[in-house]
C-alpha cells in the first residue's frame, strides 16, 4: 500500500530539514509517494496568498503530512492546515536528550493539546472604539474526543495517567466543563488523573518536572506550557510535535523559520526527523519509528551536531549519519 | 497623618505570615491604625460567605489593604478584594535571592500585569449541552491606563523600557488593541518598547532570564508566566506582590495557605514582609520601604531560616532577625 505523504517545506529553515525529513523516511523501504507543496511568507508574496488552496487540499486528502515552518504568516499557515487534517489533539513531547545543554535534563513530558477550540476557535468583534471581545470556546464534545485520545495514548504507551491542567478556579463554566469532561471520560476508562491550575504547573514544573508525564489541556494553555517545557529541555530546536486527526495527521517540528541561519544548510533537522517518527508510528511501523528516534538520539549524543549544539556539522551531515545509524 | 491599613489574614500560613509583617510595621515610626477582617474557607464554612460585604467594604474605603492567603475559596475573595481596591494593575517582581537555591538564579522581573480584563471579566455561557463560551474582554481604557502607570514605574525605577507580551497572532482583534494601546502610550511617552509572543516568552524566559525586565502583559498571561518566574527563582515562597488602583491598593504574598505546615509557626513571613515593604512604598515611605526590602534580604542570606529554606526557625524567629536588622 502506497502512504500519500503531503510534503509543506514552508520558510527559512522549513526548506532545508523538511527535505532532510524526507531523505530519512526515502531510506526505509515504505512505500511513501511524496507529494510536495507551497506555503508561508514567500508563496504570499509571490500570489497574496499565505496558504494555497491546492495547499490545504493536498493536506486534507494526503494520509499525513510533514510541514516544516512559516515565517509572519505562520499563523494562517498552520492554523488552517490544522483544520486542512481535522485535527483534534496535537502531540507535544518535551524530552531532555543526554549531553544537550538544558535547565532541567530530567524532563520528559508529553503535552496534549487540544487543537481545535478555546481562545483559538476565534470570534472577535470591536464593540465599541473602547470594547473588544473574543469569544472562547469549550464544548464537551471536543473534551470528550481529546480525553478518548488521551487515555488510548496512556494505555498505549504504558504511562500511569495523565494530568488535567486547567484555570477552572476563574473559567469557571468553560473550563469547568473541559476539566469535568475529561476527568470523566477517565474514570470510565479507569485511568488516574489528577487536576492542576495552569498557573501552579507552570511554577511547579520548573522546580520539578519528574512529577509530571502526560499532560491533557486546552488550547491555549497548551501553547504557552509546552513552550515552557521547551525552554527547561534547551529551546524549541528538538521537539517534534503531532497534529493527529480521525483520518490524517500533519507533524511538524516546533520551532520556526530560523531566519538568522536560514539557507546556510546548518540548521538543525533533527526535530523534524524526529517528528517524521511520529508519522511512522502513526501509519503503524512501529519498528520503523523507533529505529528513527534510537537513530537521532545517538546522532545527539555521539554527533555529528549542528552549530546550534555546538558543532560544526551541517544539515547534511547530520541526516546521512542518522540515516548510517539506521 | 494616620493610614488605615486593612488586614485580612485569610486562611492556613495567612494567619501567621500577615501578623508577622504587621509586626514589622509596628516596628516602625509611622503613624498606622490597624483594622483586621475575615474572608477565606474558614469565615465561609461558617457563614457561608468567603468574603463577608464588611471585609469587602473595609478594603474598598482603607488607605491600604494586607491580605494573607486563601484556602479553596482564594478566587471568590482575591478577585472581589481587587475590585475593591479598583486595582487596574497587579505589580509581580519575581527576583532570586542570594543564596536562596534556584533554577535561574540570575532572574529578576516585574510583571505588571492587567487587573481588571482579559478571561477575568468573566462572561460565561452554557449556550447548549454540548457548547460553553466566555467572552474576553479587551478594552482600550484598561490598557491605556496599564501604559501610563508602566511608564512612569520603567521610569520612576530606572529601567530601560518594558516587553510587551500577548499572543496577538491569534487573538488579533483584542490581544490586538491590547498591544497597539500599550505601544502607543509608551511611544508618546518615550518608552522603548519590544513585542514578545507569550509562548515564545515562556521558551525564552527558561533560557535566559536576563534578557527581560519589565514585563506588561493581560490578566491570564501574567498570572502565568508571574508563576513561571516563580519557578525561576524557587517557587512561590519569596514572592510579594501589589494590586495597585488610583487610590488605594492591596498586598498580598503570592503563596498559598500552605495547608501542610499551617498552625505549626513555622511558616516564611518573608513574602508577606516584602509585600509590606511594596505597601510602604505605595504610601510614599521610600526609604522605610528600602529598609524592609535590605533586612529581608540581609536575612535570607544570613538567617535565621524557616523550614523551607532549610533552617530550623520559626515565623517569629525570622520576623524578630528583620526586625533587628531595621
Ligand atoms: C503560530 C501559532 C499560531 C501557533 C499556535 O499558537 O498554535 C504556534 O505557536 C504553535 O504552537 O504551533
Ligand atoms: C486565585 C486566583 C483567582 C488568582 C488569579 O488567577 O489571579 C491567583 O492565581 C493569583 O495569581 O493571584
Amino acid at each position: 500500500m502506497t502512504h500519500q505523504i503531503a510534503v509543506i517545506p514552508g520558510d527559512g529553515i522549513g526548506r532545508e530539514v523538511t527535505p532532510a525529513a524526507v531523505e530519512v523516511l526515502e531510506s526505509l523501504e515504505i512505500d511513501f509517494e511524496f507529494v510536495e507543496a507551497d506555503a508561508g511568507d514567500a508563496v504570499q508574496a509571490e500570489t497574496g496568498e499565505a496558504l494555497p488552496q491546492e495547499t490545504y487540499d493536498l493536506a486534507a486528502s494526503a494520509d499525513a503530512t510533514l510541514f516544516g515552518a512559516a515565517g509572519d504568516t505562520a499563523a494562517d499557515v498552520i492554523l488552517p492546515l490544522r483544520t486542512a487534517v481535522d485535527s483534534f489533539v496535537n502531540i507535544r513531547p518535551a524530552k531532555a536528550y543526554p549531553g544537550i545543554d538544558a535547565v532541567r535534563p530530567e524532563t520528559d513530558l508529553v503535552f496534549l493539546r487540544e487543537n481545535t477550540e478555546g481562545v483559538y476557535a476565534g470570534h472577535e468583534d470591536r464593540l465599541t472604539q473602547d470594547v473588544s471581545t473574543l469569544t472562547r470556546v469549550v464544548t464537551e464534545s471536543a473534551s470528550e474526543r481529546l480525553a478518548e485520545f488521551a487515555c488510548e495514548y496512556v494505555d498505549g504507551d504504558d504511562h500511569d495517567g495523565f494530568s488535567i491542567v486547567h484555570k477552572a478556579n476563574v473559567m469557571r463554566e468553560t473550563d469547568g466543563l473541559f476539566r469535568d469532561t475529561v476527568k470523566s471520560v477517565a474514570d470510565e476508562h479507569g485511568v488516574e488523573t489528577e487536576e492542576v491550575l495552569m498557573d501552579a504547573f507552570a511554577t511547579r514544573v520548573c522546580l520539578d518536572p519528574e512529577q509530571f508525564d502526560v499532560v491533557v489541556c486546552p488550547n491555549l494553555a497548551g501553547d504557552v506550557l509546552s513552550d515552557l517545557a521547551a525552554g527547561l529541555v534547551g529551546g524549541l530546536g528538538l521537539l517534534p510535535s503531532a497534529n493527529v486527526g480521525p483520518d490524517r495527521a500533519l507533524f511538524e517540528p516546533v520551532h520556526g523559520t530560523a531566519p538568522d541561519i536560514a539557507g546556510q544548510g546548518i540548521a538543525n533537522p533533527a526535530a523534524t526527523i524526529i517528528s517524521a517518527a511520529m508519522l511512522l508510528k502513526y501509519l503503524g511501523y512501529d519498528e520503523a519509528s523507533a529505529a528513527v528516534h534510537d537513530a537521532v538520539e545517538a546522532t545527539l549524543e555521539n554527533g555529528p551536531r549542528t552549530p546550534d549544539l555546538g558543532g560544526d556539522a551541517t544539515t547534511a551531515d547530520v541526516t546521512a549519519a542518522i540515516i548510517d545509524r539506521l
